[in-house]
């Protein structure tokens, strides 16, 4: 079965150029100059015509939580409901997260998570591992799932005591074993101690609206982890450190400082930190703003995070646009934190959207369309190993592909959306540019505003290590 | 009893300048002008000259722990024999540290402090309190010192979990306690848990000499405590935070940010972190290293941290020289450890010399002679709320007065100190310099190279709030 | 003659302390605590009764332009006329510019201002030179007037091309001169050849009116010439570096870092750039605004420049407030620019104003009593090498005093100012506090609301090195 | 003509993937994963077998200077020999400098550059112009030069007074114009105002030799010009700034702070700043160090400039390397200066071993494979509006290509490279690595260790604005 799309521009990180591609199989074939592949008599099975429109790898998503455990329910989305989404928003891949929680052995958690997955997905995945309970079998178990399970990333939490919390000597001890076997470390930066007793003392005072999960969740606290975890990344043996979520200018600044002095430290931002603030959505009337409680928090209006977010993106010092996709319903599940901040499960829905989203940064001329493909494909590809097969539209190279129509517009929204999740945290946008087809591996798998996957056809997906150290 | 100094350059904060003293009783009656005193008539009972000489504020050392219980023995001087040795040195002034340890209530150490001192010491003396445990109870006792005991300082630990440790969650809680009433919170700025981690694995390694004491405790970490503090002050309400001797480049540069940004951000540093080093010191062959045993350990010699230091003095982004006097023999106390440093008891016995050690720096050309008198006496005094009645010399103020005599000289070793203490940190130092007569409330206790103090003139110092604001 | 100041609290850098004062003919004889002057039988032929009041130093104003000739007219207050009026304000010393222009000699120079000066100043005064031609000769002098003249300040120009203009090669040779003589470097940090550019631009706009003289001075040239002296000073030999008028964040931002790093970099700001703004006071209707024509200029109300610069007098980062007072009337001499920015005389009267004006810092919770003093006496006092005679109020210091009320309140204004001045730059600010009485080396010139010193009291300073190294 | 590039590992910015290269006539027709082209029957003329080799876009110097007038004498390599040359390297593109001296017509300096290299270039050439005397009718010139002669960069100089010097206003002008048009401002930043003067006084002293050159432009003064230039282009509108040649840590700190700040500054290193001293090369015995005078010069060896280069290489911070080639030879050349450093004629000559020299970073691992084909050809192309034509091996791109042997080895030296040099700044390096084949639009012009192209062969390249703004 080979596939030829024509007269599109190819984008990549490095440039926009007219190129047909021909697809094999699974695969890649070749690419041609405009004019060579009929000139040269290349015959395909099924001819995909591009003309006016970008040929782009798929989207890798790199943060997402399907089906996770959290605050007495589970994030809305299954592999299967979560990766058809994601297929229709332009993502051909994602990265999840198996939990191993303290106390629980490794393999163990991420057998429970193949098990979820496993014959599900539409599209490609892999996962991370959080470990939640980093001791001596812990770290032996990072060493066996580099070699053994293709699971090369592992996450770590800064907040969330009693949960996912990780205290320095252990963040200490992981960040060692992995400045040893390769592995990046992951990290969820809040200081978390400091935060539960601001948490606890707006409760005492009656402050219990969604609202004042942002309140008592400062920026400078994020800052203050993501300082802190790059010191401790120095000390382990400078240790590869990635910061998932960055949603703020302190956090940013640490960052940025870290790699103008050449260190291998590298965040991801998500789509809700570059549109949405703390007032006009979290603190939205009565219990609304419960559906953008994520953490960390959207943030002040008034203050420069945004603006300085966008531009930790042209600037690399923001590498990735990840979504965090962790959604759960309003009813029966947001609601179970009426009355108590803290009670609402954290997370919101947005694996079908990013593509889009980050789009909407070239339309408004605060990105470059190659900075685009950059950071929702080829650098999510290159830092969690799986680069050349994703990110890049090569000969070779899995063929994962999105047409994409700059001229076409989409409107988002709970009655049109794919995702299991019973409202939009963006409901109502207006996005200038349109997901026209989807291939994975080759296969057609979203095309005339219908979807043509199934769920199984994703395949687990075993990563080497980063490939954007330096 | 009037005592008239005449002849002498009295030096302060601002330059020196010939000055005659006149004291009456306690504290000092006038200034003249040269000439002024004896045109005038000013009769007095006994004249002291000081020709040649400077006349300075006698020595505040803020820093002190006699008779501190640690690792299961006690510093070695009492109150007794510390505060004579401290005014042998031209120190006048102490502010040693109550300790309450968690469990317990703060006003029952404070009391058993004041049982340790009351009636012994031979010069002025204050406390700051340890508050080892944060909690209900100890923050509402914050309160109660400094509205009722003149207690307006409150250390706390980022190091030795388990011992005076105190979380990210109690630092911010007391902090938030001094931000309401106006108190200054005291930082011991290293991060434990990770050191904790270093020396369990050095241990393991067997690498036991005390040298790994220094080792396992990166200068990083102390930078990143010190960050720490520093974003958690800012959260508590801008609490003004005083680092306690500060030893590492990394933290200096935490402090001076913060100051350039105008935050009420001070800190302090020692002598033997101005002279000393890892490897020349610490790493003394066998077990000798263990004499130099404190936190921070003395840090690499190739490192920058010395003449940073230096700097940081010269900036005002040090504003302090304090002792950290913990002074513990080598014969039973030190020897804990042999075979393992973490079981040797930290501390370097100073309080004696470090008026001297500190002129050096000005008979070096590395620091001006008023910064000298700044440091050592001006700036603690107003730092813990003791001025104008300590740290300066000027009418009203107690007569805590050195003459120091640029032109002699001075030799530091265990044959002449009067620290209860079988060995000095700071053998064989050759001082430019020597502490000529000290007053101490107007009374005479060192003079020709004898004491004529006793224990119990030293009285109890009742503190008001930091002056050292902005 | 002998007068005793009683009862009032003597402010300086330290503190603030009751104190009485006796000043015995042009000097400070002597200073008692409360109390001890009567019970000792003080004998005084004047009492100034003090309670209540502030006793400081007299005000030192390091930057005047009497009678100085700009732009084809003459500054307006002549050395008689405005050392009154700084008398009346409370500044009992100033520091006044002499003038070499390129081609003269700098000893003819200073000899016209010494002519101007001489037999008319009511004050205590000193010079500066400005070198406006570096060349052999200028070098030369530059040590003649240190070993000769007392005259230890020299003053460069980064702007105004073909009239005061330096190149950096002639900053370079004059820096290296007083790296060797230990003269301090004044440094006026424009970019002139960048804004005469954007000048002509703004004038072939026709953009003719005293706003496009702000407009065309950004704070970014400001910061570009100061960071530019920074590194000069330093190729030079670490040349003592003083910058005067600073305005801009970005300019005091070169500051704090290099003081930071231990340089000995200083600033001035003047009170015109701590309270006006580019947009109410440059921008005023019509031509209104050539009132506040000075250089650099007054700065963007949105930008932060006013707090960034009270932040630095808290910080030191500014360690002195001079006024830059270069008085031009409105009519004849502002005039001179109508249809044309670049010909309005450049400079704002406030000679008499600053100490009440920082005063308000005070006032308003901005700034430490202690600060107030330290900025507009003590401070400059030191750094031009006239401590311990001026700046302090101590035994054998110049008697210099005035005794500030600050519960008396003072409006400024055309209609009261003593200024030869027919408008004010300050038209009806309301001042919290009052001088109320001001002794100039022992004689009382103003008191009771009534001036009673006289030109020809004033004498000629001859100055030493700066004492504010570090 | 078709040729099929077999068996290589084709390496680009983003990684290294083996694939098969179809070159049609000039251009890149397609690229095959392996296997595919055989498999599909594609017939060649050609085959290159590269197995064991890397395929790499033909190398991009951007700063090279053939035949230039320099101090009464010819660079000696003319677009002929250096071209040459450039092809025996490994690079297929050059872009030289065309001249405008002061008073001369833009037009007219670009018409005399075009005599000198029309028909006499061995690979593709382009012209950046230097714009030495900034007027109305050269910035008018500039429109013209972007609009209709492909030339969209122009090179200013803070340094050589008299020659090719701008003050800031021209710099300013000119970079307004840059602003409009879209063009990139190359800065030659050093402070050459200052530098002479320190130049004089040194030959004043009777220091004559070589290395006084460098003693005399210390890197602080790079430092200083790239901080000002940098203002200057914010100033001017955040025209697109590129610094040409850096060498010094200061520079490069300013660098990385504006990028950090996301402004599109950019730099480039040369291969000299990166392994040769001031100390070991410049300060040879006798007039031997003239080999290597150079503007900016050889830095000191214990200073940090070196390393640091290298990790700017890493983060971006340096985005290009280029040669600065500008041969002289040392009869009668560089002897011109014995006895007058001055004189020496500035030029190092490099264009042969550029991409040699920057492999080498690769073999001792201070490099990535990729980040060496991005630093000496993607980005040099994208920054120079070349892309996709040049620095990327895709299909429809110029097919310049270098078959790359990491597994051979090269020595340099003066007996075998071919440049038109009686010396080499590199005799007897030694370097793992090796040029294997050279192909310029589709000819081979290096293989099997000889040159196969011809001096005509090379065409004028019309560039683009660059493509490297974010």
């Amino acid at each position: 079965m080979k596939t030829l799309i024509t007269g599109g521009t190819v984008v990549g990180p490095l440039g926009a150029t007219p190129t047909d591609v021909l697809v094999d199989g699974e695969t890649i074939a070749a690419l041609y100059a405009p004019g060579v592949a009929s000139a040269s008599g290349v015959v395909a099975d099924k001819v995909l015509d591009a003309t006016g429109k970008y040929v782009i790898p798929g989207g890798v998503d790199v943060h997402t939580h399907m089906q996770l455990p959290f605050g007495g329910t589970f994030a809305s989305d299954t592999f299967e409901t979560g990766t058809i989404a994601a297929a229709w928003g332009g993502t051909t891949t994602i990265i999840d997260f198996a939990v191993q929680r303290a106390g629980e052995v490794v393999q163990d958690g991420l057998a429970a998570w193949h098990a979820k997955a496993d014959g599900n997905c539409a599209i490609d995945y892999g996962f991370h591992m959080i470990v939640g309970g980093v001791d001596d079998d812990a770290l032996k178990a990072m060493d066996y799932l580099v070699e053994h399970e293709g699971i090369t990333s592992f996450k770590l939490f800064m907040a969330y005591p009693g949960v996912f919390y990780s205290d320095d000597g252990q963040i200490l001890r992981a960040m060692q074993k992995a400045s040893d076997n390769g592995a990046l470390i992951m990290m969820h930066a809040e200081n978390g101690i400091a935060i539960d007793v601001l948490a606890a003392q707006a409760l005492a005072r009656g402050q219990t609206d969604p609202v004042y999960h942002g309140v008592t969740r400062p920026s400078a606290l994020e800052g203050e982890a993501t300082h802190r975890a790059t010191v401790l990344a120095q000390v382990a043996g400078n240790t590869p450190l990635y910061f998932v979520h960055m949603s703020a200018s302190e956090a940013l600044g640490v960052v940025s400082a870290a790699r103008s002095a050449g260190r291998n430290v590298f965040a991801e931002t998500c789509p809700q930190y570059l549109y949405l603030t703390l007032e006009d959505q979290l603190g939205a009337p009565g219990f609304e703003g419960a559906k953008w409680v994520a953490s960390p928090p959207l943030r002040p209006r008034d203050e420069p995070h945004r603006d300085d977010l966008w531009r930790g993106l042209r600037t690399d010092d923001l590498a990735v646009v990840s979504t965090d996709h962790c959604p759960f319903c309003f009813k029966d599940q947001k609601e179970l934190g009426r009355g108590d901040f803290t009670k609402i499960p954290n997370g919101i829905g947005t694996v079908e959207h990013r593509v889009d989203l980050v789009y909407q940064g070239v339309a408004s001329g605060r990105l470059s369309l190659q900075r685009w493909v950059e950071t929702v494909s080829t650098t999510p590809a290159r830092m969690f190993g799986l680069y050349p097969r994703k990110g890049i539209v090569a000969p070779g190279s899995d063929a994962d592909i999105v047409i994409y129509d700059p001229n076409a517009t989409t409107t988002i929204g709970v009655a049109t959306h794919h995702m299991n999740l019973d409202h939009s945290a963006w409901e109502g946008f207006e996005i200038a540019g349109k997901v026209d087809t989807v291939l994975s591996r080759g296969t057609v798998v979203v095309a005339d505003g219908a979807f043509h996957g199934r769920a199984g056809h994703g395949q687990y997906l075993r990563r080497g290590l980063t490939q954007y150290l330096r």
